[in-house]
């Protein structure tokens, strides 16, 4: 008979082992850790509780938030007339990261991708829309999906989309990331950064 | 001014760090797929919540169980007569898995450690002793607290508490792994293996 544990440290096991990137060992580890650290536990179950009940999206820009609309919509002290596209929200941390943008945001949660079954009609694509129709200061719309094939494909398909409306699309440039060496780019990196030259 | 998740977002990636071996941007990433996935984040949050309501130590060997006592301790089909020391309820997942072993356990909770301030009253000795004199049947004690410094201590300092009782102590063997080679063994373990060699 092989060793079982107790089914409540099972299921528990089992319950840590569906996070990414946790396997079974890491999942035991964190289970007999949680065991022994039984307050960083209940502070988890009750974190993951909360978060689960009371985040939403923001009926504005599809960020999570549990006020609606979300902080940076609400904010007097953005410029409403820039909505940055993003594929997730945690993308959104990344951009405010660099301090320089002061627009809006939406957020698309996914990218089309035929591969995977997803559509326009799966992500959020039709809020953004909606929105624009709504709020008509906004003067650009900035996409800036993942470099990725379905990252790229979705950022041309909304330009399309959004071409008789009139409002400027850009696109975030790709290109050699600063402090990296030419020798060590790949090819496609290359190829873009050369082919996006400009004067200087 | 940085960017702030919504306080439930972040209370959730705070409290997901404060587990071992998960910094700040994993924690990030979890709970972005626990907002993604909530039957998952609230299954587990569950079975945390279960597991540290319902999981405690056997009376009889301290492991953690539900049930009292264990259903290793609680088993008819265990020889009594031996008892397995080990220092961590893991261990007798990792002992039982040779299905060789069909003695008893008994789980320290930890080793004897100056430097960390764990004397012998620190962990589960007192127990261990209180079981030797409730069960005279008792033969053998088989020390298998791990081959740290720490553990061979321990391991030293229950043999000498044992010796006036006349149960037969023994200690596991270390050596070579099986399937290693003697090129890439630590002095230590090579040094170990050649003391503990053995007439064939």
């Amino acid at each position: 008979m092989a060793y079982r544990y107790s089914p409540a440290i099972e299921k528990l096991v089992q319950a840590l082992a569906k996070l990414p990137g946790i396997g079974r060992k890491t999942a035991q580890r964190l289970a007999f850790f949680i065991l022994d650290h039984r307050d960083v536990g209940m502070t988890l179950s009750d974190a993951i509780r909360e978060a689960c009940d009371s985040v939403h999206l923001c009926s504005s820009c599809c960020n999570l938030t549990e006020e609606d609309p979300c902080y940076i919509c609400r904010s007097s002290a953005r410029d409403t007339t820039k909505i940055c596209v993003v594929e997730n929200p945690s993308d959104i941390a990344a951009m405010e990261r660099i301090h320089d943008y002061n627009g809006l945001y939406h957020v698309l949660h996914g990218v089309i991708s035929p591969m995977h079954d997803i559509g326009p009609e799966n992500i959020k694509l039709r809020e953004l829309l909606q929105r624009l129709q709504a709020h008509s200061e906004v003067e650009e719309i900035i996409l800036a999906t993942n470099p990725t094939v379905e990252g790229e494909a979705t950022a041309l398909y909304i330009a399309r989309l959004l071409k008789p409306s009139g409002i400027r699309t850009t696109r975030i440039a790709h290109g050699i990331p600063m402090g990296a060496s030419l020798e060590y780019a790949d090819e496609v990196t290359l190829a873009r950064a050369f082919e996006n030259r400009r004067e200087l």
